[in-house]
């Protein structure tokens, strides 16, 4: 693992990551009259009159918010809205840098999804989008959900849909490599926070008819009480632990906690099996115990092959919704979005299934994807 | 008046005048392990443990929100969130011109004072500071006044502070030209609502004894019912209209509408009259028509002498606010502002009693100005 020295970390952290700037200057008297008054009251009296214009003649079009509440930062768990900001201004840094977008971090202490939506619902007359990050489930499904439906700009949870695009990317490709089909494949996820919950439900959406999801108990059985609505919706007839689950499957993707997963557990699954251990920043299983048990590997790490690193997916998905006007993630956004990010890996082969983080190209090829879907129909809701 | 073209107005304002940068680069992976995963969990974890790190290691310390629910946009009245978003624009470049600050825009739809009261208190782990703008009164008093309280950064409404200090600095040089003392004079304030109640409120503080504040129905009297708590706080046993007020009057200064105000009225007034006709565009009374009658003239204008503007102020009040650590805009550090910006006129004459509006030395002085009274000693509440 790239751990980059702690006193480097630091001093490049002072005084933050991200800022605001001009994009116009400000140099005479002439200047402040059209850019302040009395200029600037023509622009406000025509987005009075049509709200619309808007989109026109100010920053929304291009600015997206970067809204958490703290609540599961990382692997950190609950650090609260300031301990956040660090990652949000990351966020934003990645935004701009590898999509042109301007990203602002909203940092909010409440814990109540209702709460939650109307803060949000409240700064979004700036925005022409809503990143989620990094809030706890189940709260993010209903802040998501509600938001979607009452706002007219797109909304993404990253940690749902940034991971579950990624994640089918690199299926896609690692299925070509193993010679099988999405429809045909046992798939077993272990973990049903946010991350779990929206990768079974693309999958699901991708074509995928055997999926059994698995928390810190084991496999999600319909006996078992207590369950959310989100985990209630994958319980199946069969109960056991992980171990259980993994006997014959195809695919493990893990966005759980390290160590879950041993060779024993690999090497009872089916032939040539895709191991997607996603826990970060130690896996489910040391990628070196298995590399000759599984067909495919791949990691949250940057120092292994393969990283399914969430910086694939929403810079050129926003950068999409944001030109086409698009205001409903769908399905098809996400599975178009997948897909595009898989084409750009010419070769497929067992230590490269998946473009490199930090490739530019992938932005530009996922947003000029999602444009062509509002070209042919306005998307519908889910 | 600087009256700009409207199509060049419209063809600048395309895309809005702000947007976001990153103040670091990402360009490698090693940047990626420093800037986000998984260098960036060491900071977030320091700060969750000190919450004040947050001031060392973020963008906080030099970011400011601009804030506004669109119910009193410059003479426009209410217009709403978007309408009123490339005027917060506009602000957001003066700061980063004028004082190097990051401003951002937070337009809210909320007219309730509660409302909005908790929505700046959600949205403010990210903000080193907080600028009210164009809230309309009475509103506006309830909500400054409950957010300098329950929060622990600097809160300031433009309208009322910075229009209060620049009139105050404006004021103070004017009177060394007319040889009267602000213990002395009379001074009517035409306009009760946030920058006539704020312009009395400071002048009270700076000294002044007599002043008469009239609305639109004429002087605000004992005698009247229906007045809100801040104009009670004003009345004053006599009655009649603005001319009556104005008689014997030392100062006039307008923040109301064109035109309440001719020749006849300010030949009433006592000698040599201050006259600060300050509604925009148009002023209360025409220059032309009482150049020969005044002490001293000055307009919210840019092509008349004497412009009073509040950018002469917020730049450099928060950057001598977020640099000083000050919390609370007291009197003290308003008067100080205004003596500073009055201090920058060498040699005052009847058109030369107020720093040009654009003149890069302002928002240094006053910021330093205020810095020094952190020194001697750290101010209390007002």
């Amino acid at each position: 693992m790239i751990k980059p020295n702690s006193e480097e970390v630091f001093e490049k952290h002072r005084g933050g990551k991200i800022g605001t700037k001009v994009t116009r200057q400000i140099v005479n008297k002439k200047d402040l009259a059209v850019f302040y008054t009395p200029g600037v009251a023509e622009v406000c009296k025509t987005i009075a009159k049509d709200p619309g214009k808007v989109f026109d003649y100010t920053m929304k079009p291009n600015t997206v918010a970067v809204v958490t509440n703290g609540t599961a930062v990382l692997g950190l768990g609950d650090i609260g809205p300031e301990a956040a900001l660090p990652v949000m201004e990351g966020k934003a840094m990645l935004f701009m840098e590898l999509a042109g977008i301007n990203a602002f971090p909203i940092c909010i202490p409440n814990r109540d999804p209702s709460e939650v939506v109307d803060i949000v619902k409240s700064i979004a007359p700036v925005f022409g989008g809503i990143n989620l990050e990094d809030i706890s489930a189940p709260s993010c499904f209903e802040i998501e959900e509600r938001l979607s439906k009452e706002l007219t700009i797109p909304v993404f949870h990253d940690d749902q849909h940034g991971t579950a695009i990624v994640t089918l990317a690199a299926l896609i490709n690692a299925l070509k490599l193993v010679k099988k089909s999405i429809e045909e494949i046992q798939i077993v996820i272990n973990g049903a926070g946010a991350a779990g919950i929206a990768i079974a439900r693309l999958l699901q959406k991708a074509g995928a008819n055997q999926i059994c999801l698995c928390d810190s108990k084991g496999i999600i059985s319909k006996d078992r009480s207590g369950l959310n609505s989100e985990k209630q919706a994958f319980a199946t007839g069969s109960s056991g632990t992980l171990a259980d689950a993994l006997v014959g499957a195809d695919v493990f993707l893990g966005v759980s906690v390290p160590g879950v997963v041993n060779a024993e557990m690999v090497r009872s699954m089916a032939k040539d099996p895709v191991v997607f251990a996603m826990a970060n920043p130690v896996p489910e299983v040391e990628p070196e115990s298995i590399f000759d048990l599984a067909g495919v590997i791949a990691t949250g790490r940057s120092d292994y092959p393969n990283q399914i690193n969430n910086v694939l997916a929403f810079p050129g998905v926003f950068r999409g919704l944001l030109d086409s006007g698009i205001r409903t993630v769908t399905s098809e956004v996400k599975i178009t979005a997948a897909k595009a990010i898989a084409s750009i890996v010419k070769s497929v082969s067992k230590n490269y299934i998946i473009p490199d983080a930090l490739n530019l190209e992938v932005p530009l090829i996922v947003a000029q994807a999602i444009k062509k879907i509002q070209i042919i129909k306005q998307p519908s809701k889910d």
